[in-house]
């Protein structure tokens, strides 16, 4: 990597690392035998979906209508996992006229308006809640869902595809065990609601999404569609929870030093809240923005003793250093840094580029 | 304002609450005898710069070279307040022949370096730190800051103009009284650093930039310029420190509603991480990041009762909201939400609206 090439803050994404990681989760999808459907919202970027279907990926999920139309060049097949919002009809009716098209629905007021409005073949899913409390039908509530597969049934543009899920609970677990129970209890959720819906709809598929169950588990009874998103680069984030190694984060930030503070043994990088967000894990009741690393010619290597970013304003950011980090490191050098959560620093990226300096292009 | 235009989260912004922020400004300045050099980090915007020129303003404030270009088609005038990034030489050189440009140094690698590659007169400040522990040479140390003075001297391309000092530690007051302690202890530690080199700089300017600093005090004795940003918009954290009136608060994100949950009294919105950023404040032990107005034809007014976007994940917003916001609002309604930190959230929009629907361009 020509580092020299790196004038400002810059997102470095590790292609093999990538490749290893969709590598991992199509295995384990077909181990299971699972449909595949990656949540794309974390990359934002057609190369890297193209890294997708050289892997045999050919239905994917996004967060927004705008993240669709952009996928839709290279995507024929897509999930918008997100209450549909029908203010944006006009463009969701110009994509189900182009694409195999799913929406997520979770209120009769959302099937009222597309009966007005919708004039292609629709998929839809149910949002299900399992206990993450954010959006969603609870599983157990199935009049309301009854009211909604009949109130969509009687529109001959939406099909009943399935249940869909979103275990953002796990998330906020502490340790491994917690991530197992959050899994293995929704399973038992979807399972009751299949063995409610098998018999009238015999093809439903019930789908699941959070990147640490799908990393770590190997129980996916009753379940046909896998949607993990953030595994594409995992982050800080997913490591502390123990969903990824170290080695498996395929992101990290090149941020150029601006200033050093003997009296604090500090380093300032302009990399900030505008780089990174402010996204933030505690450790040792301390706020801990990133982790840095040693940027080298093929991407970047774990230290020895870990260095963390500690304070962030708007483009300053703060790395408390350890005093061998401190002496090697200089005003005008380049430092990496491991953000907290891939999915919001990507997303605030102007720029991605490879080990090679090649940039990714992207949303 | 047509509502019906706004199809996903569109951050509008109140041209006439910002007139006044800037007319409230600029006579503070021209009462006071101040240099007014706004930071237009903030909005990030050519049409919102012309709103300042034509109130008179023409030296402005950026914290990015890429900053400093763009308004440099308007502004000749410019002071890049970040510790000077080497790295970016080849633009600061474009940027030193066609304007006034203004640089910020704290440490002698940086002189160095310029010194080998700086080809144009450039201005420069020394970063005064009073306090806040983020960048900037101690106001005490007298010997670093003549080592830079000495060092930069032997540099024709480089002018000193003065001592620039950034009091952010206002932003984590608790109270009114405690922005004046904060910015009168500065005062007085920018007047000795004055004392000091009056004789050998007789022009030498004293700039301070904080928002809460300069909406509030009426005490500006040894300053000659101030560099106040974040007041063009105002915020609600600003507001929660007292630096400014509810009414005076110039953006609001209309958010369309996807989701309402009886059982927890939650709105979901289409409106997250990356509209708002995940700045909040804490009341009560509860994180708040925005709070809700009531859109109208005019903009938005606030609610009697406050209800507050209490989680924020990569696109959902919840609302945490009263009976009454409950049972007006519906799913597919727009609902005005006054974001925490208007600086990092005007950064993240896509688009800027006025409240006439017009687009404002920004960066």
């Amino acid at each position: 990597m020509d580092l020299a090439q790196i004038k400002t803050p810059t997102l470095i994404i590790d292609p093999i690392k990538c490749y290893d990681n969709i590598h991992f989760m199509v295995k384990k999808a077909q181990k299971h035998n699972l449909i595949f459907r990656p949540h794309f919202k974390t990359h934002q970027s057609q190369t890297v979906g193209l890294w997708f279907k050289k892997q045999g990926v050919e239905q994917i999920t996004v967060s927004s209508v705008q993240m669709a139309k952009y996928f839709s060049g290279i995507y024929k097949d897509i999930t918008i996992a997100f209450p549909v919002n029908v203010r944006e009809i006009y463009d969701i009716n110009t994509l189900a006229q182009n694409t195999q098209l799913n929406i997520v629905i979770e209120n009769l007021e959302s099937i009222h308006f597309l009966d007005k409005s919708l004039k292609h073949n629709t998929s839809y899913y149910i949002k299900i809640d399992t206990g993450y409390n954010r959006t969603g039908v609870n599983s157990e509530s199935l009049d309301i869902i009854n009211d909604i597969l009949d109130e969509a049934g009687k529109n001959m543009n939406l099909q009943f595809k399935g249940f869909l899920c979103h275990a953002g609970n796990t998330y906020a677990t502490k340790d491994i065990d917690e991530i197992h129970t959050i899994h293995n209890k929704n399973l038992k959720s979807l399972s009751a609601l299949r063995n409610n819906y098998q018999n009238k709809y015999p093809n439903l598929i019930i789908s699941i999404g959070d990147t640490p169950s799908c990393s770590l588990s190997d129980n996916f009874e009753g379940i046909d569609e896998i949607r993990p998103g953030n595994f594409i680069f995992y982050d800080l984030w997913q490591h502390h929870l123990g969903a990824c190694s170290f080695n498996n984060i395929a992101v990290a930030m090149a941020c150029p030093v601006v200033a050093k503070h003997s009296n604090r043994h500090e380093l300032i990088v302009y990399g900030g809240a505008i780089h990174f967000s402010k996204e933030y894990i505690e450790l040792k009741n301390q706020k801990i923005f990133g982790q840095v690393v040693k940027l080298t010619q093929d991407g970047w290597v774990q230290q020895n003793t870990k260095n963390y970013l500690t304070k962030l304003s708007q483009e300053h950011g703060t790395i408390k250093a350890d005093s061998k980090l401190f002496r090697e490191i200089q005003v005008g050098d380049l430092i990496g840094i491991i953000p907290i959560h891939s999915c919001l620093t990507a997303n605030l990226s102007d720029r991605y580029i490879d080990t090679q300096n090649q940039t990714i292009e992207h949303l």
